[in-house]
């Protein structure tokens, strides 16, 4: 069963983040740089938040504020749902899937130490569904090689 | 084996869409009123482009251009890559996964008749999991009875 942190292990645990009190317009161009469709948000080293391509979508202009004079903290999504490092990845589907959202942070010991995304989990699918097909295909051989 | 159309029953098959010299402020009010992350650019009833949450945040302000004046045309992507009712899930995954991409617009008779997204993927594949546990589940039971 493939866990979280086998994830983390490939992707590497690079994690950007942004404070609550900078500009969503500073959050957007540091996603944009960083090719990322999402920012923990940090306070004194605590994951407080997360801001998406979706809070700035729909909670900016639709609303009638700037980003450059709008703080994260006013559009970022809180309470954080996160997982821990030893999660299955197929729990973290579900979780993903019924809360409907895209990005998960993960915490260690109440450390942010990487935050996968649904694509993330897809690619950990797809990788893990090709080694069962190999392994059943090279039960069939050893079968084959029986008879 | 499940397929885009399977999804699709699901899922209904209304379609949200936008035409290319609508604003951007268009498409972000109606991306957030039918609750869509992207939204298919039709012109002529041709499917053209696509319009998304990270088109918005990547490619207006921070390229200096104002919603309300941008044209959708100005910042949808183009050529889309879209699939058939015909093809099957996990294709669609690979496809989304290499691509970088979470939506997928659903053409058949060069006709739109759908769209799914990345999270309506993953939502079937935990679907079809479940099915094969049941079935598992069941062949165990009748295994047992036998004996």
């Amino acid at each position: 069963m493939k866990l979280v942190k086998h994830i983390l292990e490939t992707k590497g645990r690079d994690v950007w983040s942004i404070g609550p009190d900078d500009s969503v317009f500073d959050a957007i161009t540091m996603m944009s740089e960083r090719s990322v469709g999402a920012l923990p948000v940090l306070y004194a080293g605590k994951l407080i938040g997360i801001i998406s391509e979706r809070d700035y979508t729909r909670k900016v202009i639709l609303k009638g504020k700037a980003s450059k004079e709008t703080p994260v903290k006013e559009i970022m999504s809180a309470p954080v749902i996160f997982t821990t490092p030893d999660a299955p990845i197929e729990k973290c589907m579900a979780l993903m899937t019924a809360r409907h959202i895209r990005h998960l942070p993960i915490v260690d010991g109440g450390e942010l130490i990487g935050i996968i995304s649904i694509g993330d989990l897809v690619k950990a699918i797809i990788e893990q569904q090709e080694t069962w097909i190999r392994e059943l295909e090279n039960h069939v051989l050893e079968q084959t090689s029986i008879v």
